[in-house]
């Protein structure tokens, strides 16, 4: 398949292409694009210095694949353009992933809704929210076992979610720099927590909480009969989200099974022991979400406590976009 | 009255002093005590120099309230020893916290529990966990107005609450030094989240989570009616907890109330705004207990979510501390 990478010098756009390298799916040399400054960066892929170029109406013709992760508003602009030339879109922002009929896909949860139609039309196929696809992973065998009737979580998110700018920002922040408002925080992050992530809703949450609710029941084909509460914060991590999750379930929770379903769940490690953990530090680089901290809840026998980290630029994103990639390769008609 | 302090050197005990300083309850210079290495340091008090000295049988003397904060085993062995002594030992460990007998005290929730009983005999009084403290005060106003029959927390602590070896140890983990895994910490704290406070119990929490869910009913004085479950994560903030909660209660919760009554709450400080909200670092050096993103859980009307910050050393421990000492001279016989 002839692959394009649209937000290609971003983090994670660099992620994307370091991980489709070698792939025996890739057709050639990606076609790598941006939608602004990043046109002219050159990016290295299988030892050659491929030239990321400006977007246009002409990006797109041979395309099979366009991995987007350039925003929501290019994403708007684009997306439509690509998929009408005839490509897949595997768009990595928010903006079509609660769209009916474009499935919001993990590959392991649900790839399922990824297939090549009969005359290869183009479509859009939505990746979810870094947060919200490593507690999906950890959430769904459960959900088959149990029945999960509420999910609460507080996570503790990395700056790199935040995009390169972030990342620098904290580094200057670390080395003595006064924090920069204007910049990726609205507050210092070194030494801090902050409490808010994406634009503040009329119903009191923040964007970031409102994605795990909605997209969080999305791709578990749920509706309001999934109760889902979020509190999203940002800590001064560089790379790897954790999330405190709380589950409610329709069947008393037996750990031992639990820990089972977990550990056979593609994607998942899981700790069995309630005391063992990973930090968001030690699963940096890796594609897996690790679950740890695995208990009851001490008051209530239906419910389950956990810890839950994974690398949000892999799993919880570049990675979790090339698997959509590698299962429209293996459906393809080729 | 005549004070000690007990583990004067540490970063509580010099918190202690500090705010004991001016105070016209405060009689002469107050008696400086260590059970280890920092006896003979010099500490300041009112522009004087005051030496600290070893504990021993006889520290105890005309001693009217004594401060402990220098450890479990440390308040074990010389609470009964002060309190035997004719003194109120005022105890920052978890030594007697859950015992029978002892209040465990939060002078705006249950000051009543601090009498000075005829003929002076002394005793203990019990010092709350640092981030149950913060939690009780937030939650307290709000059990009182709706009833609130569960309680669910995250919290993300500040590594002053480990001592002042956990601060040196996170500065030399900022200028590059590799983790000392023998120290505060057994993973790189740095760039990192931990959720393991304390040493691990048999049902599968850490000490901390333990210390939340019971000290929390006793304060607010409630038994197994009221369900608490905790996960308590160290971050890589110096001083400055934070807690995202999630309460359920009996009544529908009315958001205009639930300001109305966290305003009125003495040493609560509220954001009505369901957006607004203080970091750790905001708060750090303030007595207050700032409580914002205030908001209902999207899918149950009985239930609200929000974000607690205090300063760990000052209304998590000395503050809360001198605040007890501050009852007692109110109501001592003088």
């Amino acid at each position: 398949m002839k692959i394009a990478i649209l937000g290609a010098t971003g983090l994670v756009g660099r992620t994307m292409l370091n991980l489709i390298e070698g792939r025996p799916w890739v057709t050639g040399d990606p076609v790598l694009l941006s939608s602004d400054r990043g046109a002219g960066t050159k990016l290295d892929f299988n030892g050659r210095s491929l030239e990321c170029r400006e977007v246009s109406a002409n990006s797109f013709q041979d395309v099979d694949v366009a991995l987007f992760s350039a925003g929501g508003r290019t994403s708007k602009t684009w997306a439509p353009v690509a998929a009408g030339a005839g490509a897949w879109v595997v768009d990595n922002s928010s903006a079509f992933r609660m769209t009916e009929g474009v499935p919001l896909v993990v590959p392991e949860i649900n790839g399922q809704l990824v297939s090549w139609p009969e005359g290869n039309s183009g479509g859009i196929i939505a990746n979810p929210n870094c947060s919200t696809i490593q507690i999906a992973m950890a959430v769904a065998p459960l959900d088959q076992a149990f029945g999960v009737t509420e999910a609460h979580v507080t996570t503790l998110q990395a700056v790199s979610g935040a995009g390169q700018a972030a990342v620098v920002e904290l580094e200057h922040q670390e080395q003595g720099r006064p924090a920069n408002n204007d910049g990726a925080f609205d507050r210092q992050i070194f030494r801090n927590a902050i409490p808010a992530i994406g634009d503040g809703l009329e119903d009191g949450s923040y964007e970031e909480e409102t994605k795990v609710v909605r997209e969080l029941r999305k791709i578990l084909g749920r509706s309001a009969d999934l109760a889902v509460s979020c509190t999203a914060t940002r800590v001064p991590v560089v790379t790897g989200h954790s999330a405190a999750v709380r589950l409610v379930c329709d069947k008393p929770v037996d750990l031992k099974q639990a820990a089972t379903v977990l550990s056979r769940f593609p994607g998942v490690e899981i700790d069995p022991d309630p005391h063992g953990f990973l930090t968001p530090l030690e699963v940096a680089g890796t594609t897996t979400v690790h679950v740890g901290r695995l208990r009851k809840d001490p008051d209530n026998p239906h419910a389950l406590l956990m810890w839950v980290v994974a690398d949000n630029l892999l799993k919880g994103a570049a990675w979790n976009a090339v698997q959509i990639a590698e299962l429209l390769a293996g459906e393809s008609p080729q």
